[in-house]
């Protein structure tokens, strides 16, 4: 059975979710992508309700294996942390209320395991993204890129964290994966050409 | 008919509650007050469905007209803050489902509205609290007198700010509300006295 990962990047104005089936090797590929929005104009009330709506449906559509959310720090944007972390406790919820298990990954490590750097800017993952799952150009806004990365980063990497190097370096890239499966197929190429 | 608060202190290993009926003027009569509990051994998933199914039963059975809840704050304590506005957005969430209205309130309104000052310690509002609903001894732990204290703020400030003056107290306090409660009081005697 093809392991299906619901990355989601919490937000209260724009939450990001992208979802992502494992395939053969270290391949994945698309099934959906996009962001729940939530009007600031509204009460926390009513926006937290819109966002657990729009995820709950997103979860109910293609029933993943796995949610996998960014892992906010306090100390990053104070302004915003707070509902930030709130978006964050509302999807973790909707996910243990069906049974299904989550994932933390921070943004450093998510930055890692796409671009093999955890210093990696936007453009940077936008670039691997479209690369890696062989798009016709970026997902759209940076929040639905954020949550394919970070499914992507589940599905490489599993709830364990990322090691990065001393120069912030991921061990295991997806830059180092993708040319270990050019490697593999090249192998594969060469072994049959020499069988026949 | 009667007004009745619950009011959450949002925590993830103890989530105070405290349900409060409004009385005559502005008197205030308890209900329950008590803590949901999670395990600090189980996964942020497993402790946000428990705090989360516990304060769902206590909505269902008392069924408040406001879930007033703490508003917390990133810079307070940065190892906890995180899963409590985890916890809040949950409390939110659970209002906002039913179409309960919901209200936040600081610390410091919550004090300066229970005590008159802004700045007054745990033992100050669990007296006012004692005092003010009539109880045989302070209502424990901590995390249950701080959600009577932020229903009670809650009924007797509405959804705005306590103001406070330069000194840090409440421009209407509870000292002060109760203190008014007793004046009117001897003037009523003082009334019914002179006209009989």
């Amino acid at each position: 059975m093809t392991l299906r990962v619901l990355g989601v990047d919490p937000g209260l104005t724009r939450c990001g979710y992208g979802v992502l089936d494992a395939g053969s090797g270290r391949s994945a590929s698309l099934v959906d992508v996009g962001v729940v929005r939530s009007s600031p104009e509204d009460g926390i009330d009513l926006r937290l309700l819109e966002i657990s709506r729009g995820l709950e449906a997103k979860i109910e559509e293609h029933a993943p294996d796995v949610v996998a959310i960014e892992r906010v720090f306090s100390q990053n944007n104070t302004s915003t942390v707070m509902s930030t972390a709130q978006v964050s406790g509302v999807a973790i919820l909707l996910a243990a209320q069906r049974g299904i298990r989550i994932a933390m990954h921070t943004p450093s490590e998510v930055k890692a395991a796409v671009t093999g750097s955890g210093r990696a800017d936007k453009k940077q993952i936008q670039t691997m993204l479209v690369k890696l799952l062989k798009l016709d150009a970026p997902p759209k806004p940076a929040d639905a890129a954020d949550a394919l990365a970070i499914a992507l980063t589940q599905l490489w990497r599993g709830p364990g964290p990322v090691r990065l190097d001393g120069a912030g370096r991921a061990r295991t890239s997806a830059q180092a994966v993708w040319a270990e499966a050019e490697r593999s197929a090249r192998r594969a190429r060469e072994s049959s050409t020499s069988r026949f």
